[in-house]
């Protein structure tokens, strides 16, 4: 009997610039566009996988305590995945922490399942690169594609399990941007993204949303390489306001926007028609991420505290890749 | 020299169940797609209208104050179409004043226009049917077409001016709805509904939403004629949700909501779930029109009232056509 193999992996959350919404396919969670983000620096989830010859089952910890049911079946789902490709046959112990609170808006599954992807290719000594690992973290979440590469990051959909990946689009210095997260609330959503991605296909407006997305990412993408920023925050609350019009119209209808969320819209979009550098986007939460240049992010993280119902402000930074920390 | 001609009528502001979004010819207010409404009993706009043989000049007079400019100009459009029928070339005076709060989401315009379509015609002796009032109503504004009759109404798009016309669909005895109307703002709208639906066609939503109308009023004209309140919310709340969508993406984006909006939707799905008969609908504008039985407005109303952000509360019932008072 040999020693259990150990890895620990660290990966950020992303905030997508052009949101992924709805999958062509759900099991291999193949996505229904493209989508742009970058991944947010000082924000982690940090993730340590132990195949054990020893472990019965596989176990998964999330801040100590042992999860099960289907969050523990996704994690699996990239166990085997790894497992197959290794060759492997042993459980795994997994345990996780996130310096942010989960489920609010801030994609933790995202990071998540990128810590994962990483930790446990490393843990069973596949040598996977950038693409393969972003998409072993695919099957776990599909946003957790975009948190493998760093930078500005572009994830292609893709037709087939191969061809949808994640990679670098822009490196991380080319434009200091910042998201001001503007927390309204840090409660648990009633209706998570797996389910919610689930449902897209039952509004009437996903089609248009999907045919008119080579549009904006390559309005998007324009704006980043040419640091255009009043452009780059008319396409991404455009975008927001699509996968939302989405969610609102779906069956069920997902309303994720809180009273406060409103709020911090109104602000952003007064502010920018006063000459300020400030655009809004939501993920399938109530939080605002706020965007702007780094050297502002201190000002509008204060003005944005300030505004009723905003409880804290997070500000990160344009984070690196996913990585080893062992 | 023959004496002025008067004529004063009344005219509700009427509640889309079915939203009218977007003109297939602005010219003519031929709306994109077919809409369902009904009546707001006890708001009205009163309008007296004189053509007079010493006038020089059309007037507007409203709540006692002359108005010029865009205003005048939709009034002309409806007092040339009524003079060019009528051979009549003088001049006129319009004065008119409503009992609620104008351009705040209450469609004020819809009232004023069908009181300026019965009145007008009414002092230049022309004899119209319903129909012509409606297509006369419709060149000031488009849901004005549905406040000519009562009850509960339908507008079929048409593809011409003799064809786009309102009409009563189910009398206002067939159900006893009511419309409470959570008024969170009594500030004018930024962005105007002429404007706004010259903008509908600037969204990538706006095709799916008009091509999808069919299903919905086919279901929304079921749920009525069933009196079947689970299926009139969720169609009603839809087709709002779909209709701002279309807003919320043209270009420049139009965001009617306001922080207490969405308190309200979110306290209406809630006390929904909880098997309360409510549904909400947003005209483009913050205020929240809840849907209930006329039985349970008093009830429906006073909990509005409680909630955060909600200034007033107004109910109406269903209510009947316009008249002429004199």
């Amino acid at each position: 009997m040999t020693s259990p193999r150990r890895a620990t992996a660290q990966a950020h959350p992303n905030i997508a610039l052009i949101k992924y919404w709805g999958n062509r396919d759900d099991y291999w969670r193949l996505p229904a566009n493209d989508s742009l983000s970058f991944n947010l620096a000082g924000l982690w989830t940090r993730t340590t996988v132990v195949f054990d010859p020893a472990a019965e089952a596989d176990r998964l910890i999330l801040h100590g305590q042992e999860v099960r049911g289907s969050a523990l079946q996704r994690v699996q789902r990239v166990l085997d995945a790894v497992r197959a490709r290794a060759g492997l046959a042993w459980r795994a112990q997994v345990t996780s922490e996130n310096n942010f609170p989960m489920a609010a808006g801030i994609a933790s599954s995202a990071s998540a399942f990128a810590a994962l992807a990483v930790a446990a290719a490393a843990a069973a000594g596949l040598a996977l690169d950038e693409a393969g690992l972003s998409r072993l973290a695919r099957l776990g979440s599909g946003s957790a594609a975009r948190s493998v590469p760093g930078g500005y990051v572009v994830w292609r959909a893709g037709a087939h399990d191969a061809d949808s990946f994640a990679y670098t689009f822009l490196p991380a210095a080319h434009w200091a941007l910042a998201d001001c997260i503007a927390v309204v609330s840090t409660q648990a959503k009633a209706v998570g993204s797996t389910h919610g991605h689930a449902l897209a296909h039952t509004s009437p407006l996903q089609a248009a949303r999907v045919a008119d997305t080579p549009r904006r990412l390559a309005l998007a993408q324009d704006a980043l390489l040419r640091r255009d920023f009043e452009q780059l925050a008319w396409v991404v609350e455009l975008d927001t306001h699509l996968m939302h019009a989405v969610m609102q119209t779906s069956q069920p209808p997902l309303l994720y926007w809180q009273a406060a969320s409103l709020t911090v819209m109104h602000a952003v979009r007064a502010w920018r028609a006063q000459g300020r550098a400030v655009a809004y986007t939501l993920d399938a939460g109530p939080n605002v991420h706020v965007l702007c240049p780094e050297d502002e992010a201190q000002a509008v993280a204060r003005d944005l505290a300030a505004l009723p119902g905003v409880r804290e402000v997070r500000i990160a930074t344009v984070g690196g890749p996913a990585r080893r920390l062992d």
